[in-house]
């Protein structure tokens, strides 16, 4: 493949495009079309804007995404995680509902978009792995009961804020007084009748006759009919009158063009956020990528997903949008109802900009109630509180790892409770290496294999000491390692020879290489030998260039089994003679 | 040991003191306290804080430790770097010179010996090991040079300030046309005669017949001459008339009983400094008590070390003085002097307690060009350029945390540079691990030993796969190992099986683990069987505990030799049938 080509993935897609792959990903368009109106128009009112920026921020970055991007299945857009940072991150910078606000937004998106693409062109997609997946799922988990927390204020028609659990709960209870009931029974309704629709509509129109498939993808509808009939009943029985909020007059026509701030204080504020959105909106857009390619048994580029995902934000930005990224349940729809290619995004964009130009004033009468319906039905099923089971029983630093990004996640907020969780993952794993498993080991009867002495019956020699070293010797355990020798060889009267056995590590830093010169210079002191056997290519190829290997004690071998014959097995010799 | 002989060393080796290690010991108190007079006057004028601060810092300190800490040897005072921290954090919040800035002084003594105090306790001894030996020795280095270059004003008798290289550099030579010329004069010959009795002073004394040891410690005692001679010609020669800067009116006394501020904007400010300081100086402490203690054959115990250093902060608190620690160059004098026991100290603290009551007045005309001459000489010994070559040989990655913790250090200021320092380090090591070298093994004919089939000549079996990973796995590099296995069946045709090698694997959390289900169900859908071999007791208790064994393709070998024989020899078996 060509620079070119790799570049521009569509090169290479477009020229085997048929006739019979146009049909497949026109029908996934059509389908995927009906349900992100009600989910970009929700996801707009969650990031705090009004409901056509979800619209629009689904026309240009589906264009780009189809251009740029590797996966056919992705469907990039506003999804729930990335709007709630959007919203906590554009919060703190300017009032909801000014134009300000609004500009932010966009502002936001082409920094994520710039270090989106900067990312990918430096091709660190690794970046990613730094979040484990129990801060991931935990954060997930957090967001979704946070969303769904946020919308409840929508379903009872009362004001609420906060961007903590106990911030958004005391708000809802201080102003619940004023719950406007009509919104109330009209936001359960929806909710209610999304819920069957995701658990009991697909059996029923299955036990109907209809095809499995068929059946999902109509249920996957189950929100455009929410919202055609809650709309129908707030025109019908004039409920704006009675206090139920409306989405009132939404402009009709193409995305505008609109420009990000240059402004530097705005960008200094932003940066972080940028950053974190740019990073958690990539972990959710590739894991979903990944998990459908593996299906066909494709391969996704992770760096040229970043440059995708770069130009879709990008798009965002010029487009009156806000911070997008390949959502979960529009890509798994994508997939289902059969899109083979990009080019099925580039259908779905031109369904989006028709709804904009023709659609938007049938949905004046639609009740917000109902968006806040749509989200709180879709979020919920990110809500996995098993994995604190799952990990608690497995291990506890993973468990640990989740339920503090949880527990922060709702107590401070989203961009706390990440930043946090990544912090404390890192630090558990660096506290786990910090203090090594170390066995002393012995030879398996009969082989020349060694094992630990307190799991296994093996051979051992008293004067002899082998200690595999179950870490890479890095600058955590450094100190550790020096302080274990010294204390097992002052513990062992008669050792004359101390063997490391280094097969399982993996690297040796240069700290780690001064505290073995230490090591080797105390035992030397103490007319002990230091060996060390089953070192790595890697790691002797380093430490050949250092100092130790001409000062050692002992010998270097290059199987454990070398250095038992040769250690135990030549004063055997001497005694034979 | 009992509980309350561990938490206070003193009635171990109180019991067994003799009159000969009463001897030994009033002898190094007698030499050490020579040499700490201009020392501590010199490091208090580094902190920012009067002359008598230094003294003070030195006498209750000393005697705390004595009572709590392990080291035989270790002298506990002001120094260098940590005077350097002081007064760049103290810098923040109060102007020098004013009360606010020793009161802050003593406040962050107080923080820091608390901290100090509570990670003993919790014997958290072992966060000091995630200061690299590399961020270490740059820091040290770049700390030498910015004491260095900020002391260089006094030399000149000009005005000069910051806290960055570029900033000191500036303001030098914005004022360098105030040069006093006698400051310079008398400045340099102290700089130079101290230079030269560093270097050439032992070895013209030892050539005139004393003993090596003697002729040291007589050279130790040069900075007192350089005091006594410069404050003799101040004196006789009226040069503070003449614009020599020098000490003045200091209080005659014991040291004054002082309160750390509680004001909480004050100790929010200093909290992180206070954090800082600590770690520093426990490392620069521990590192000195450690390896004098080995030249004796002596245990230090870091957790108490903590408390010991904890206590002598909060002595200095209390006392008019500022953050101690144990330092290098007073240690090995006391060691050298052949102090035996922490009584040592507390001979010189009275040693101190005198000079404070009684020769404050005849230190009224010491210039101060003369204690920077003494800190420059000393501090300089502290840079070490060649670590950047000798990192730069073994290691690239420690070359890069050597360099960037020197240049942020020098560039950014003392705080940010360790900070950066670490973080760097921590997110090298990070990367190093998301990367790990994963080889391909084979037999090494006639053994049961497996080799990288690139280094070593092996035999191999085209169906069965073999790959060692050289790395724990967790999720830094849990998707890298997906990929990386995936990639690999798919070049080699006709694989039946797959064996991860786990020799090296000491670690496989959660992140991993649904990785590894992940490999093994992918594996299983192209018909290949995975199977695991060598894996740890650690690791396999807690795979056990997971369904990834009880859904695997293949099977969980002890040993790679019985993966081999199983694997390659049972269809020999099935064609002999």
């Amino acid at each position: 493949m060509t620079r070119i080509a790799r570049l521009l993935p569509i090169l290479d897609w477009g020229r085997r495009y048929s006739r019979r792959t146009l049909g497949a990903d026109l029908l996934a368009a059509v389908i995927v079309t009906i349900m992100l109106i009600p989910q970009s128009l929700a996801y707009a009112m969650l990031a705090g804007l009004p409901p056509e920026a979800g619209i629009y921020a689904s026309i240009a970055p589906i264009l780009l995404y189809t251009l740029f991007g590797t996966s056919g299945a992705l469907a990039v857009g506003p999804v729930a995680v990335v709007s709630l940072l959007t919203v906590s991150a554009v919060g703190q910078v300017a009032a909801q509902g000014t134009a300000g606000f609004a500009v932010a937004a966009l502002t936001l998106a082409a920094m994520s978009g710039a270090f989106l693409l900067l990312l990918g062109l430096l091709r660190m997609g690794w970046i990613a792995n730094f979040l484990s997946h129990p801060v991931i799922a935990g954060f997930i988990t957090a967001s979704g009961i946070l969303i769904a927390a946020s919308q409840l204020r929508h379903l009872l028609g009362i004001e609420a804020h906060g961007h903590t659990l106990v911030e958004i709960t005391g708000s809802l209870l201080a102003h619940l007084g004023g719950t406007n009931w009509i919104t109330l029974v009209l936001g359960g309704a929806a909710a209610g009748f999304l819920f069957w629709v995701r658990k009991g509509l697909t059996p029923l129109l299955t036990r109907l006759g209809l095809p499995p498939l068929a059946a999902q993808m109509v249920a996957k509808a189950g929100p455009v009919l929410a919202v055609v009939a809650t709309t129908l009943a707030a025109w019908g029985l004039e409920l704006d009158a009675r206090g139920v909020v409306i989405v009132g007059a939404v402009p009709q026509g193409l995305p505008p063009f609109t420009l990000p701030s240059v402004a530097p204080d705005l960008l200094r504020q932003l940066a972080l956020p940028a950053a974190l959105i740019s990073i958690i909106g990539f972990v959710e857009s590739i894991s979903v990528a990944q998990t459908l390619a593996a299906k066909r048994r494709q391969r996704i580029d992770p760096n040229q997903e970043l440059i995708g995902l770069g130009a879709a934000n990008l798009g965002a930005a010029f487009t009156g949008g806000f911070p997008v990224t390949g959502g979960f349940s529009r890509s798994v729809v994508n997939f289902d109802a059969g899109a083979e290619t990009p080019a099925a995004g580039a259908y779905t964009a031109v369904g989006l900009a028709l709804a904009a130009l023709f659609l938007t004033p049938l949905i004046y009468y639609l009740p917000t109630a109902t968006l806040a319906a749509t989200i709180v039905v879709a979020v919920l099923s990110l809500v996995d509180l098993s994995i604190l089971r799952r990990t608690w029983t497995y291990a506890r630093a993973d468990f640990a790892a989740v339920a503090a990004t949880i527990f922060l996640t709702l107590g401070l907020g989203v961009e706390a409770g990440v930043a946090s969780g990544v912090i404390l993952s890192v630090l558990l794993h660096l506290w786990k290496t910090s203090r090594p498993h170390v066995a002393e080991v012995g030879r398996v009867p009969g082989t020349q294999h060694f094992r630990n002495v307190l799991r296994h019956e093996v051979e051992t020699d008293p004067r002899v000491l082998t200690l595999r070293v179950d870490e890479s010797l890095y600058f955590a355990n450094a100190r550790f390692l020096e302080d274990l020798v010294q204390a097992r060889v002052a513990a062992g009267s008669g050792i004359t020879d101390v063997i490391l056995m280094f097969s399982a590590v993996n690297e040796v830093d240069f700290s780690a290489l001064e505290t073995l010169e230490e090591i080797n210079s105390r035992l030397r002191d103490m007319g002990v030998r230091l060996h060390l056997s089953e070192v790595k290519g890697p790691v002797m190829d380093r430490l050949a260039r250092s100092h130790l290997i001409e000062g050692l004690g002992g010998r270097v071998f290059l199987s454990q089994h070398d250095a038992w014959a040769a250690l135990t097995g030549g004063p055997r010799r001497d005694a034979a003679e």
